[in-house]
Formats: C-alpha cells, structure tokens, sequence
C-alpha cells in the first residue's frame, strides 16, 4: 500500500468497489490492532519532527497529538474499536483522528507512506516485546538458580544415549540450562540492536521532497539509528526472521527441559513428583498426574519453527521494494512472541512450584548402577597401575557384576584384591557417588566445588543488565 | 487429557488448584470452539449406540440427543458461548448438557474418553472443509476454463527461464493450472479415505470394556471405516499432515499463478488489466493498479508451509499413546482450512472478473521476437535440408538479425533465399505465431487443435462427482 | 535448459566460454548420475517411439538401441564414468553415445527436450524407489508382526502424558505401529499412481511438431497414463513433493518407535536389551549399550522435514514453465529417498534381531501400579453400585494406598469389605493385569481375544500386492 | 560416543560384532571428513595442554604433535585415505596416529572423549567458514559498489507491488543490497562470538577428574572462552542453528536479488543484458540468453531454508547430554556452508562481469510512464496550492492522460494551463525522471546527491574490519 489516505480517496479513480470477498480478503485489521498502540507513539514523534522541521506549524502538530493521545484513552478504555470495514489500524487510527482533530488530521501523512509508518510500528512493537521476553529470560534463569541452589549436594544420574552415563550434581544439571538461557539472552540483545533501527522517512520506497530530520522522529523513538537506504528500510523483514529464529532456540531449549520433566516425572524415573497446581490429573486414577505443561511446551516448538518458515518463505524471492506479501509478515510474529512468551512463564512456574524433586529416589538410584565404572580405572591408575591394564581390568570387573547380579560396592575387599592387589579398603570410598560426582573437578565440571562456584558466577551474571 | 468428566472432578484429590496462569496455557477454548458443531455430531452418534447396545437406555439417548439438539440451536442463535473457564469445547457442552437434562447427561461419556471424542470431532471437521474444498477446486478450474474458452485462439509468448521460448495459446498455459488444480482435487479424494475413519471407542488408549458397536456408531457419522487399533487411533495425526501436505501444493499451485499475474499487470508485460474490483490503487497515481490479491496468495504461500512443518515436528518422536502434544494439532490445521479456502475464493473471484487480458498487447508481443527461430530449422527439414545443417543455419540467420535489428519476418524473400535457395514465400506463413502454435500439434501440446480437445475433455472432467 | 544438443552447440554463438566458476556452479553431474540407468531407459522407449512413427528409420532406432545397452553395460564394469566437463548425465550419455554409434546419435534427441527428458528420468527413479520402499514397509511389518506374535501374552504398561494409564498387551502396542506402516504403505500406493505419468514428448515446453506417440513410449515405460498439458508437464514437481511429505510421515513414525526404544532400554524402564549387533558400547562402561539405531532414525526425521521444505519452497512462485531452479529438485529428493531406505532397514533389523523384550521385568512392573484402578470401578459397577458412586470410592481407595504405600492388590479382603460390602474375594482376580487387558475386547481393543483377531488380519493383508 | 577408544576396545565385551548395515547407518566417515584437518588442530592443542598440565611429558607431546603433522601431510598429499571401516574421522586419525608413534598415541585421548572432541573439532570448522563467507560478503558488496558507482546518474523505474511507482537512481536500488549485505556480515559477527567457544575438557558430559588447563587449550586454539558447563558444552548446537538461519538470510537477499536479475533479464523487461560468461543458451534460439546463475540460487534458497528446518527438528526435545542424533549436525551445516559459498561467488561474478545495463532502454522507460504523477502534486504545492487540491488535481491529469493516451510531459502549457492557472513551464523540469530523482533528496532517499553520499560511506564501511 503505497498511500495512506483514506480509503475513499484512492478508490475515487475506481469506478466499481472492491469485490467484498476480496476487501475481507485483504483486510488486516483482526490483527494488525496488537499494532496500535505503536502506531500512535510513531505518528506522535512524526508529527513533533514535521513541527520541528516546519513542515507543518507547531499548533496544528499540538493538536495531532492531543487527537492521538485521545485515541489511546479512548483504546484503553474500550470505546475505540476499529472494525473490519477500517481495512487496517492505521486507517482506523487517521479516521478516528480527523474526526477528533478535523482537517488538520489529514496532514500527519505528510512526508509519510503507510510503507515506512507500518515498518515503524512493527518495529516498536518487537522492540517492547523483546524486553519482555529478556526479563522473562531472567526470571526462568533465576527459577533455574533457586532450584540448582537447594540440590548442590543431590547427586542424579548424567545420561548420554538416555544410558546412565556419570553421576551429576542436580545444580550442575540445572546450570546447563542457565547457560542456555543466558545465550537467549545475548542473542536477543544482538538482535534488538537490529530491531532498534528507524524506517521513518523512508516514504513508499524512494524517501521524500519534504525536508524531514528523520534523526530527530528516531531520537523521540529511542532509535538507535536510520536505515540509510529507502529502499531497503520499506522493504527489510529481517529482524523479524532473526527474532523468531532467536525464539525457536528458545523454545529448542524448552522443549529439552520438558522432556527432561517428562520423563523424571513417569514413574519409571520418578525423580520430581509434580505439583497439584501444575498438572492435571484423572478422576478415576489419582495418582496420575499429568505433566500437561512441558507437553505442551514441546508440542509448541513446531509452531515458532513453523512461523520462522512461514517467514523465511514469504521473504524468498521478492522484488524490491514493498510487496503485499509483506503483510503476511505479522501473524507469525505475534504469534511467536505470544508462543514463546506463554511458554517462558509456564516453565518458569513450573520451576517455582511445579516440581518437588524426589531426593530419596535420587539418592538411592545413583548407588545402583555402573557410572562409577570409570573412577575405578582412575583409582587404579592413581595407585600407579598402568593406564590401559587398569580400563581393561574394569572391564572384566563389570561383566564379573553382570553376571553374578551384584553393583561393584557390593564386592568385597577380597573379591577386589583378588582382582588385583592394588585395592584397598578406599576403594568403597572412591566408587560412592558423591565422591565420583566431587573427583571430575575440572572447570566446568560437575565436582561440588565447581558447581558452586559456578552457581556463585551465575548469580552475579543475573545482575547485568544489558 | 485421559479423562472427561467435568474438571472439578479430576482436580478432586488435588489439593490446591491449578495455577490460573497454567490454566489459560493449558485452555484450548479460544480455538476449539470451531469444533462444537461437529463436537455435538460425534456425541449424539455415541448416545445412540449406547442405547442401542444397551448400556444407556433408549430414553435416555432421547434425552441426550435432545440436549444436544438444545445446545446446538442455542448456538447458532448465539446464546451459548462457552468461555476460557470452559477450559475446551467439550467440557462446554458437557456442562451445558448436565444443566439441560441432568444426571443423565453425565452417562453420556460412558465407554468414551475425551482422546477418542477429539480425535472424532476433529475428523469430522477436516472431512467437511476437504469436501468445501474440493468443490472449491471446481469452481476455480471451471473459472480457468471459461477464460481459456475465451482465448484458445489468443497467442502468449510461452517461456523458459523467464525468457521466450515458443509462443502459446492463451487456453494451453491456463489449462496448465486446470490440470494442477486436478491433482489438488484427486489427491484430497484419497486423503478424505484416510481422514474419514471413526476413532470412537479405542477409549482414552487401550479400548474399553463396554460392549460397544464401533461400527455403528461410525455408519451413523459416515465414516467409512472405524480404525483397528486403539492407541494408533487416539495418538494418530498423519490425517491432519498428509492434508496440510495437499494444501501446501494447493498453495504452491496458486503462488505460481499469482505470480504470472504479477507479472502480467506489471507495465513491461502489460498483458492484463486488472478491474477495480479486484484491486488497489493510489489516489496520486491513478493508474497504478496494485494486484494485492496475488501477492496476499504468495505471501500466504510460506503460511501453510509452515503449519506442516509446526505439525510434523508436533509428531516428531512422540511415544505412545495420547500427548498433550497433540493439542497444538489444532490451530495449524484450522489456520490452513482458513488459508487455503480464502486463497481459493480470491483467485476465483481473480479469474472470474478482475483480469481482462490484453489481446492487441499480446498480438504485437509474439510478433516481435525470435520465438519462432525453431520453426525456420523445421521448415527446411520439411523441405529435405538435412537437419544439423538447418539448425545451424537458423543460428546464423538470428545472429545476423540481432546485428541488424530485424526480426525473421522482416527479411525480404530474397535475403531468405541468399541464405538457402530452399526458402520460399511460404516461409512467412510458417514463422507466424499462429502457424508456429499451430504446428505443435503432439498429444498435450499446444496446437489449437490439441487445445480444442483438452478443453473438451476438461470439461467433461469436471462433472466428475468422485 | 530447453535445447538437449551438446554444450559446444549451444554455445556456438557466444563468444567467450562461461565463467569456471560459473560453469561449476550450474553443473549437476555429482548428483544426477543416479539417474544415468532411468535415463538409458527413457532413451531406449523414446528411440523405439521415433522408429514406429517414422521418424526415424528402424535400423537408427536399432542402433541406437545397441548403443545406450552398451553404455549401460559400461556404467555397470565401472568403464564409464562421466565427470564434471559432461555437466550433465543426458549430456555424458548423447556424447558417449555418439562416439559409440556415430551421427545417427545425434537423431535420438530429435523431439524430444532436456526438460521432458530429465522429467521421464526422475519419474521412473522416483518410480522404482517407491516400490522398494513398499517392499522395505512389507518387511518392516512382518518384523512387526514377528515380535507380536511373540508377545500377544506379554503385558507392558500403556501409557499417555508419558505416565502410566493402562496395561495393554505388548503385541498390541506393536500392531500400532504395524497400522502406521498400512497407512505408509497404501499413501506411497496412492503417489506412485500421480508418479507413474509421462512428459515424455512435452518437449522444451509446448509439445512438438512432430508426429510422435506419446501413448507408445508411456506404454514401453509402463507408465499408466502421459501428463495431458505440456506446460505442467515439464514444470510440475507435484510428485517429488508428495513423495517426500509421506515420506515424512514414514520418518514421523519410525522416530516414534525409535523414541520409546530408546525409553524402553534406558536402566529406568529396562523393557529391552539391545543385543550387541544393534548398539554400541563403551570399553570403560560395559553395562552402557547406546541405542545408535534409534537414536540416528530420531535425528535423521528432521532431515526428511528439510528436504520437503526445501522442494515446496523451490516452487513456491515459479512462473511457466521450466526454469532452472528444478534442478534443485534432484538432491533433497535423492536424499530422501535414501535416508527413509536406510532408516526403514535399521528399524526392521533392530526388530528383527536388535530387541530383547525383558518379560520379567515387564511382568513385574505391571503388578506395582494402580493402572488396574478403573477396573475396581468397572467391578463394583457389573455388581450393581451406581456408577458415580463406584468411582468416588476407588478415588479414595488409590489415595488410601497412596499414603500406606500399598497397591490395590495388598489391600486384604477385609479391606476391601470395609470400603464397600460388594467386594469379594474375586475382586483380585479382577484387578490382575492380565485380566485388566482382557476386559477392553472391544473392536480394537487391546483385549487378548481383539489381538490374537488384529494379528491374524494384519497378516492377511500383508499378502495383498496392490 | 562416550569412548574414542577404537573399535575393538569398545566391542570387546560384545559377543557379536555390529550388523554390517547397522555399522553402515552409524557411520559418519563418509562426511565428516570434512572436520579432519580441525581435528588435527584440537589434538596438537590438546597435546600441549596434557603436557603443559603435567598429565603427559613433553616428550610424549612432541612425539604426539609430530604424528599429527605428519598425518596432516599425508593427507593434503593425498596419500591418508580414511574409509568405512574406520567409521568416523576421529577413528581413522587415532588409528593412523597409533600406527606412526606406538602406544604414546592411545594417550593423546586422555582426558578428552569424543563428545568434546567433536564439538572442538565443528566449531573451528565453522568459525574458519564464517571467517570466509564475511570476506565474500565483502568482495559482494565491493561489486554492488563497482556497479553502483557507474550507475549513479541511470535512472530506473523503482516498483512497489512490481508496479511502477518512482524512479530511482540505479544507484541506490543497488546500495539497497549492500546494506542487507551489511546487516548479514555483522550479523555473522555476532554469531561468531557464540561458535567461538571451547567445549574442550567438557568430556563426555561431566567433565573430567584430570586436572586439565581448559583455558590453555581454548587460547592455542584462538577459542575467545571456555563453556562454563560441561552438559551444555557437549550438548549445545545452538552455533550451528544460529549460523544456518543467517545463512539463510544470506540467501533470502541473494534470492530477492537474483529475482530482480531474472525479470531485468527478460525480453519485457530489457534493463540487463547478460554476458556470455555467465549465461547459458540455446542453438536453435541463439537470442536466448537463460540466467542460469540467478534462477539457481533462486532455487537454493530453500534447500538452506531445509537445513535450518533439518537442524532445528533434530535439536527438539533432545534430554541431556550427548546423543546420537547430534551426529546429524554435519551434513546440513557442511551443504549450508558449501551453498552460501557457492551463492555468493555465483552472485558476485555475476555483478562483476555478467551484468550489462541497458541504459538506453532505461531512460526511454522511465520517461514513458505516469511514475512522475506525485511530482505535480508536489509542484503545485510549493506554488501554494492547497494540498487537497493539488492532489485531487493530478488524479484527474492522470486520468485525461490515460483515456487520450498521453504523457505528463506531452501536454502542452496551453493544456496545463487549463487544469490550473499555477502552472508554468518550469513544470516540464520538474517531472522530468532526473528531477523527479534528485527532489527525494531526504536522507537514505534517492535523491542523487543522498545517494553519492551513501556510496562514499557504504566504502569506507568496507574497510572495517571487525
């Protein structure tokens, strides 16, 4: 839509209406009102530039912005509702306004196209929406850290393969989804940088006669900084093709602690029981519980990937400058904001009173498989046997095990020393799962002092805020 | 969901309730509502083979049927409007049907879980839009065929690389997308054998011990079969794919179309005119014609293919049997039937009034170029010049023509004679568009002749019920 | 590429070669030589077509026959090996054929295109690829089969949300899968018919002036039918996409089994052991068998995904009819079709000879839960206790149980009697897993009598060819 | 794979070896041989760090490094040939390594296990191709510059809904790409940060009891940190994920570029003709001159678009740590590295030497065409004439024009004269195309000195190098 006057006036060339099929086929107005509030905050900076630059005088830009600061009272208060027939909010907001403010309403266009209006206020509006979700970033991360705070000491099984793999500290399980977040988190700063950028004044595509600051509208918008070329400002969907791939990690990280949740909360695992105000259960069986939240969690991943297809697609292959294709731009991204939104603050919940871990459970799993295979090798090995004889010792250990249905604690000393003499009685020690979860002490690693001071860092992390 | 008795009951033993926040993710009702018609189909089918087994008795199912009649009527007229606190569709109606008839609505969940109603519901609605659909199909290849009735004997330069290559008859390059629009209707008829089989009665996963009539219940909704295995029945999803699949050619079908006429209207092809009823102007450029509907249709292509990428990654790696996962099934599905069938409608109305075709414009298209270049090669092999030796004298002969900037048929016969002394004045006639399209006359090609058939058969197609 | 005659004749008139790079990147040698032995085919149909019309003489077609069975004979011996200067295989093959029979083989091109060339060839690929996979499905559901037949007596929990629901007879579980495959297996049945259609004398794009017959080289093809629009002929892909969104649908289910494998040889469900031919293991931990297999056909479901968006999105706005882009339809489809083959043939070995159901442990866990707690209800209700009533009281019996950490089978008669006078000794009988799964014999049903029936079925059908 | 240990050792409590086709399916070899000379890279890294740290000698070190080396030459010459028995690269290097400096070389894997190694070894893979495709993002954008800077005065039609709305400096449609181009190259910046950590020391997922320097590694490697948690190091994919959605932006602006190329190119159109160098053609249709390059990228687009899909679908609902799946993470970023390479190079020698703008046909075009409508208006208004007025005005011009079939510029003074009194003979300069070009002279507009601005900053931009 390269004009923005009212409808009436472009179809005036026009000798029959739009066919109405194909008017309700265009219209954007269903959703383009999550807009409008944007739209306002982008036509009162565009008015204040239009003064400044005396394109228009300084009464009539006061009197647009009464008039648009009137629509917004009257927005919030519900007696401003645009309907199909606006076509889209933005002619709803200019009709609204010249019926407030008479014909000075029809100059706020001036020097402006629905092009570079539509492209503002999109912009404003994922600005909001990524602070949003920054701080919801933090709230889960902090959600994450009060959990990994009570469980330093709780040991769980580490799997790879979903094969129990090495004993964990539970901390060190939840830090890796700190770390997760936290890359959301800077990820989303990077973007928003490309986000903060002002098309204002770029026109429908080639700029404009009128002598405009648009420094000055993007300064009143808190703009980082212009497009530099008009063509690409009316025309550049790629900071919403960014943002959502940025939402789809996220939820990719979601949908990993989901399942995690998942499955600890089946009684197969049984390691978190989950709370009543976070499942649902069944009447006839009452002690289900089901962990409807992180299902759904997961099963909403495909819909951000989905509208970051929906996106990438639109995009492929368009001529310059603006395409009514473009239009199609907005669904998929409120949609994902809404998507990613909903689901941050469900397993944030789900965090904070969702999940009692069951620590005896816990406690007991750990001291009845064979992930303390390897720490004896490293016993061995410590003891000075040499490194290749002391893995394949443990080898034959472990099927011994197998075979006779017993865990390796359960040897005897002299089961060990017949094994080889370099055992002692500090072996049970050495193979109990705390000390094989403190031994792997390494930076980044789950030993007890690690996770600790990793706890300590993340904490202090939490506190930056940009 | 395993259970459907109203939500007070599952959350019984529950100590506290649900999170409210939990509660809102977890609703479905915003969306679900779309089912209630076909929601209330599935339960009076169920209520009367419950009667007729025996397990309610035959008032009962009167009583329930009649309820649900209440209900729906009540719907229509706007005076049920079940709400968030309904938390989906069929908690709805169930406390809608236990206010009308009592206790006894309560029985009419007996030997059915909410996994196999949904699964019911939802099937019943894909069924009824893949038949809309279908006719809609046919409305759209009979708007095809009425403008290629009009121009069987229009010539449009055909192309390759977006570059000329053969000139065409106007009714062949349309018949393209009759043919396109076939595959749609056909493929949708076997998807609808897949869509339309009763999971009722597979139960929440496992069956039920109810001595129920599957197949009854499933003669009366019209399915076709009922399916033979439980939890396949309740976890299945590869309906609503295999369809979203099918829509997304349907899309890919019209972008392509939306396309051509993106590039027709432009002012360098110049090959329709589109009316105003089916298009968008500016007041300041009155003769700019926006052809909004095909670019909304290409914009909307990337829209479906993204709900089949949210619906297979919904799948992806799910175990048995119900997930809530499978709740997200639900908005790409009905966003799709949304999508498709106002994209349908929109070209329709396109083909039907807003494209006059520019038949001077195209007459002195074909005429000024060197799509006829083969037919000069064919000409001589006619006339006994070995073929290599005729192609490569036609390369001359263009070569010479680019150099001078003159098109075949503005060599004299002389200057054709030079060149080969088996030229002859009837060489004219065999390089002028009509004769050149004409020529083509293979089964499925172009030739007038070829086309007149087509467009016959074609025709006859379209009455084709199944 | 609309002219099939070698590059140096294309590109007489031009006066400097292409560009390295250039040249390189428009290549399609690496990939397409799959095709050589379809298009050796194609050749040999369309050289026997051009003889029985008169085009060219029967000793031409003879010779050209002799030459592309030599060729073919080559390619097998590994003496015939195109590389990248042929920049195509149809471009390897008319050279290689050329040197081999002379001149006459420049005639085999004669009415004939690239574009309808490389059509036919990807058709009869994608042809006989659809026919193995059938084949790999019937394999896949035999192996199915095999292990139900197996365990029909066998009962493992069933489960939805991941928590356990009800136990089901483990061939139940497995038949799931068997319908799956049915549906795979009849969707690929439905394709191949919309595969099976030829182009073969569509030409560059608008069919041709010679007199061919299109319904003799279909028919020595065996296609069933020839593409009635030349334009769709040579641009449509519809087929590719279809194959490719089933074969999807294949993936969505192997990554479905894979996922619970995966679960069921974890040390929490320890359902299976994988036998050492199917996973990997580890020197240090020899209790650890890493579900590979599964977890590849989990991984590799997002690839399928891939290449269906990658085919849509190719063609998504493409105006008629060939343009370059198709080339890129080779790759994904290549891909797809060898990622569904092998991970169809890992699956079918891991059932084949990869699980060992672990029935001891199965036994034992369906014993140490309350998914019999419907069936306490089901009990009282054939007894005559109202309905509503009886499932109240088991609500409160499992809570009960709950807390005492009894499971409803220790609870003593006395017990029993306390909580309702309807209960008699036969109510342990009642509640026993065996008998649980029984009970639900409706159609479908995971009840002994509904399998030992679905089992039986399942392999009628899998006799039936078409 | 939790061991890199070879084969034998991990097999060796396995009674059975692997099934050939299940060892086939594992096997990475075939692709990952990409990663080898990375490989080599972490494993001198890592060799000096166990010496540095005292876990080695130096002497082993040396012994070690020396082997690499060697392998290194080896292979660049051609003569280390890894194959399908040594099932992955890292295999095939530890083999090798163990054969040239004996039993030394079963320590170079101490304290590292394949999980860490393999993420070492893609993500020095990534960042090396990051490192390139910002330089071609660089030489691409230095060929816009070259085109730009020559074509700052021809003046071309600027399209919004590919209808003419304004002309432009050819200029700045083109410095429209260079910005997107920015935007990805800065882009890629961001994202480099995030590839360019360390998993090295992460172990299998739990880090390691040796008392590893990760900092040490992570510098010789020219790593810009460590992972802070050991989970997260060997499980994260989000680098991979995040590169492949720019690379898929990357490809968006490539395929809206390569669009424009098409319709430039096309007989209707006439704005480019392409060079012989990077064009293809047809013998017997020599005025043919197919794009070939543009058309193709075109059609990569989506098979990046796949990839990223691919990467995402294998990432969804992954538990931690390490699994199988990841080894999907290869082949999509090594085709999406391979594609944007290729794109880019394609797209660059295209605009270097394949590009030929047809100034004369793109001043005839501009000064046919009512683009100039707005500029009456605008005139008007700088004569006083009341906005409304001016503008109701020119639709009416316009509309005389269009049913007498004229200009602007072909009225006479006498005939504007009539429309309003303020017209003079200025007006004929005033909607002249340059004037109507040089008047948007707004920042980021076209006017031509904007434009020679934004060329002079869009150079100095290029020589920043970070």
């Amino acid at each position: 839509m390269s004009s923005a006057t009212p409808k009436k006036t472009w179809s005036q060339r026009f000798e029959s209406a739009l066919h109405p099929a194909i008017a309700a086929f265009n219209a954007s107005i269903s959703f383009d009102i999550e807009l409008l509030e944007y739209d306002l905050l982008g036509s009162e900076a565009h008015a204040k530039m239009l003064a400044k630059t005396g394109i228009i005088t300084t009464a009539e830009a006061e009197q647009l912005t009464q008039g648009l600061a009137q629509i917004r009272q009257e927005y919030r208060e519900g007696q401003f509702l645009p309907t199909i027939d606006d076509e889209d909010v933005h002619f709803a907001v200019e009709h609204r306004l010249i019926e407030l403010v008479g014909d000075v309403g029809k100059k706020l266009h001036t020097a402006r196209s629905r092009n570079d209006q539509v492209g503002t206020d999109i912009r404003l509006y994922l600005r909001a929406q990524i602070d949003t979700i920054r701080e919801q970033l933090r709230v889960f991360q902090q959600a994450l850290l009060d959990q990994a705070e009570r469980h330093v000491d709780t040991v769980i099984p580490g799997y790879t393969h979903l094969q129990r793999a090495q004993p964990l500290s539970l901390a060190h399980h939840l830090l890796a989804y700190v770390e997760m977040a936290q890359r959301d988190w800077e990820r989303l700063g990077d973007i928003r940088h490309r986000v903060n950028v002002s098309p204002l004044g770029c026109g429908a595509l080639a700029g404009t006669p009128f002598p405009i600051d648009r420094a000055y509208s993007a300064e009143l918008l808190r703009f980082e900084g212009v497009y530099r070329n008009s063509l690409d400002g009316v025309s550049d969907r790629d900071f919403a093709i960014e943002f959502t791939a940025a939402a789809s990690l996220i939820n990719v990280h979601l949908s990993r602690l989901a399942e995690e949740v998942i499955l600890w909360a089946s009684a197969e695992f049984g390691f978190v029981t989950l709370t009543d105000t976070c499942s649902t259960g069944s009447s006839i069986m009452p002690q289900k519980k089901n962990p409807d939240v992180p299902e759904l969690v997961r099963g909403k991943t495909g819909r951000v990937f989905g509208h970051l297809q929906s996106l990438l697609v639109m995009m492929k292959g368009l001529p310059m400058a603006y395409n009514k294709d473009l239009q199609e731009d907005k669904e998929p991204l409120f949609d994902t904001v809404k998507t990613v939104q909903g689901c941050l603050q469900a397993m944030t919940i789900l965090l904070q009173e969702g999940l009692e871990f069951q620590t005896d459970r816990l406690a007991q799993t750990v001291t009845t498989d064979f992930s303390n295979a390897t720490d004896v090798a490293d016993y061995l090995a410590a003891k000075g046997v040499p490194f290749r004889e002391a893995y394949n010792l443990v080898g034959k250990v472990v099927r011994q095990c197998l075979a006779s249905q017993k865990l390796l604690k359960d040897l005897s000393l002299e089961e060990w020393q017949a094994l080889h003499p370099a055992f002692e009685s500090d072996i049970y020690e050495a193979i109990a799962p705390q000390q094989v979860v403190a031994a792997r002490n390494s930076y980044g690693g789950t030993g007890f002092e690690q996770v600790r001071m990793a706890l300590s860092e993340a904490k202090k992390r939490l506190l930056v805020a940009e």
